[in-house]
């Protein structure tokens, strides 16, 4: 009778199984990396959207007014409102200072494979520090997380959007041209790229060229190309430098440079990066980030920022795809009184096996032993107990193992040792 | 610059820290009650929640619409979309169902202390059984959550409207009077009680006995005075046999009767209760339930169906009231270079005790010794590690125990051993 609304899904218990066990998984990642947890609110001023975004960003927003006039934005993403937190009420805090986050987001998107109107993302901001030892351990611990959750196939990819303005400008690409290239780029859509460049007066010959370099993971050859900039060769070399401390102290052999990484956001600058899971075909990225400016903006002190976000619904996809075997988390016990007057001993044999800290459940139903029996075979459960006035007499019930098929006679006081 | 909403809340490290130590205190005992989890969208279609509480509750809620002109709101609450969820996919599951959530909710309140305009309901739904065990059950979970996040100050109320219809009826209240007190009983306003039923024509005699069985705790004296009304009566002792199983096999001894238990909501019926945590004054309510109708409303086959809310803002509230000792987190390991040469192999045993499972972090912004270790003393850290030229060449560090200030050289060998 009443409809879901569209974009957005329902979650059963065995996909919050899959969610909680990734979502812990990830959480224990930023915290070895020493990251603290935070929360914001699901929605803010509209204003702090349109502030890092443009106004474009409000088509693709869930907006509205509240009874005071504000109007109020459903967030769309994380950082800004982190950023908002940190401004407000953070900035006296020790610095360096690391934050990670889980939140739910919308995005007024028309729904599609891997794409939902609701998404979660997992992230973090870095704050006060830009270090080539702080982006390698950004970058390593974003790619930590999606391995510790256990995906194997994965590509990273490090760029440096410096770098790649300096290509524009030896290429004397401007820069209202390099704002209608931007989208071409982040697609790769490299032929479209040529035809734009062409109808720019710019011969076909350097397109070609310019497309080739972001094609580039050869760092000398984009060191040729951007010699005469002394600041993004000095940008260039702390690449190669993020990339060598990535492959010799982080244990990450293959990241490779992809000067094509744009972000599409224009308060990026410098590092940025993204991780893909290339079988997720069109929506392969699984992460994105990089170093930032948007403190200054929000009326905070500035000081270096960077920080990447998760994907978290990609990232199930991803490990469905891979076939990833979930860990299932059954049922301890279930315990069924063979007839109603069991009913009592059988609640506190519940009760204490629960205070020992095993996951119970019992007939409540007081629907009889075959039933009982048939619900138990339908749900996932370790062993059952069942209760009846014979095996009483001796104190004992009986115990049957779901797995084996095995039964027996078990004393009630040895029960909980017997449950393992 | 950019103003947080009003109403709602950032959370710092340390408020998480609790939420989620509270968060996972509350899941484990879900969990052992054989309770699954589930998750619905933070908005729904507004006739969801219009159907569930009447056209008035439009006032209490975020609205807007979407571009496809459909009416959307943000969720006051929990019950309502998990039985859509219900009706929608879950209704050919294996019975009795059990279900539990957590969940950001939304009001549109005036904000108060330990009210927000955003909220965390904690909760569950049991759909498929009304025995008394299974209330029972249900009742024991709600108590057993609360005292298990470490609260000891509770009080547990349990009520049956379908009594207190009854009672209403033996006094010749009438349905459009039984609407206007209803807020009244609600919040206890006996006086208010008593002034309105003399201007309805009741006499002050009755008004004040009405007023003294809301009041009564007493099961014999509410017997007595429902005796003509047999299915009442029945109810009535259900109820006490709820207790009973409370008090012989929950360990639940404290329990009382309440008659004026409302809910304020019109789908409950039957069997509900409160646990209050009377510390918080005013808004000392932290969990609320009971048997509810809302599947048939909402096209689904009818069976019987209860649950209980918990406000997870109130029970931190509540723990703070009481001065429990929230388990503080700490940093396992800083790890200071003495110098910028130190820092290739600070990572290297960053890296290397973070992967053997400790929460370790280093001094990215390579500023030396006396700074890093003001900065370390100001976060919760349990050791430090210093990494110099001297102990490396005989393969040791300076291990400082935060505690009790000891420091000493340790092997690089043994530091895994060492840290713990």
């Amino acid at each position: 009778m009443f409809q879901i609304p569209r974009g957005t899904r329902d979650f059963t218990p065995e996909e919050m199984q899959k969610r909680r066990y990734v979502e812990e998984k990830m959480r224990i990642a930023f915290q070895h990396f020493g990251y603290k947890e935070v929360q914001t609110p699901t929605f803010e001023t509209l204003e702090l959207f349109t502030a890092k975004s443009g106004e474009t960003i409000i088509d693709e927003l869930y907006f509205f007014k509240d009874k005071g006039g504000r109007d109020l934005a459903l967030r769309p993403e994380l950082t800004a409102p982190v950023i908002r937190f940190y401004v407000d009420k953070l900035q006296m805090e020790p610095k360096p200072l690391k934050l990670f986050y889980f939140g739910n987001c919308f995005r007024y998107d028309r729904p599609q494979k891997g794409r939902y109107r609701e998404f979660m993302q997992a992230g973090c901001e870095l704050i006060g520090t830009d270090t080539p030892e702080a982006y390698a351990e950004l970058i390593s611990l974003a790619y930590t997380i999606l391995k510790n959750v256990g995906l194997n196939d994965l590509k990273l990819y490090i760029g440096n959007l410096n770098v790649l303005s300096s290509i524009f400008n030896s290429f004397n690409i401007s820069k209202d041209q390099q704002i209608k290239l931007i989208p071409l780029i982040d697609k790769s859509m490299f032929n479209d790229i040529i035809l734009f460049l062409k109808d720019s007066e710019i011969s076909e010959n350097d397109a070609k060229k310019f497309t080739e370099v972001l094609k580039q993971s050869d760092s000398n050859v984009i060191l040729n190309l951007i010699e005469k900039d002394e600041q993004s060769k000095n940008e260039m070399m702390r690449l190669i430098q993020i990339l060598d401390l990535l492959k010799n102290n982080f244990d990450i052999k293959t990241s490779e440079i992809k000067m094509s990484i744009v972000r599409g956001l224009d308060y990026y600058k410098g590092v940025v990066f993204e991780i893909d899971a290339p079988g997720l075909g069109a929506e392969k990225q699984l992460c994105g980030g990089g170093a930032y400016e948007l403190i200054p903006l929000f009326g905070g002190r500035e000081t270096p920022t960077s920080g990447f976000a998760i994907g978290f619904d990609r990232t199930i996809l991803a490990l469905d795809v891979e076939k990833y075997k979930f860990p299932i988390q059954n049922l301890d016990v279930y315990i069924i009184p063979v007839d109603e007057k069991m009913s009592i001993k059988s609640l506190e044999i519940t009760q204490n096996l629960r205070k020992q800290g095993l996951s119970v459940d019992m007939d409540l139903l007081n629907r009889g032993i075959s039933k009982s029996l048939k619900y138990a075979s339908s749900i996932n459960v370790d062993k059952i107990i069942i209760v009846g006035q014979k095996e009483l007499d001796d104190e004992s019930v009986t115990v049957r193992d779901m797995k084996t098929g095995k039964q027996e006679l078990v004393k009630i006081n040895n029960l909980y040792q017997k449950m393992h």
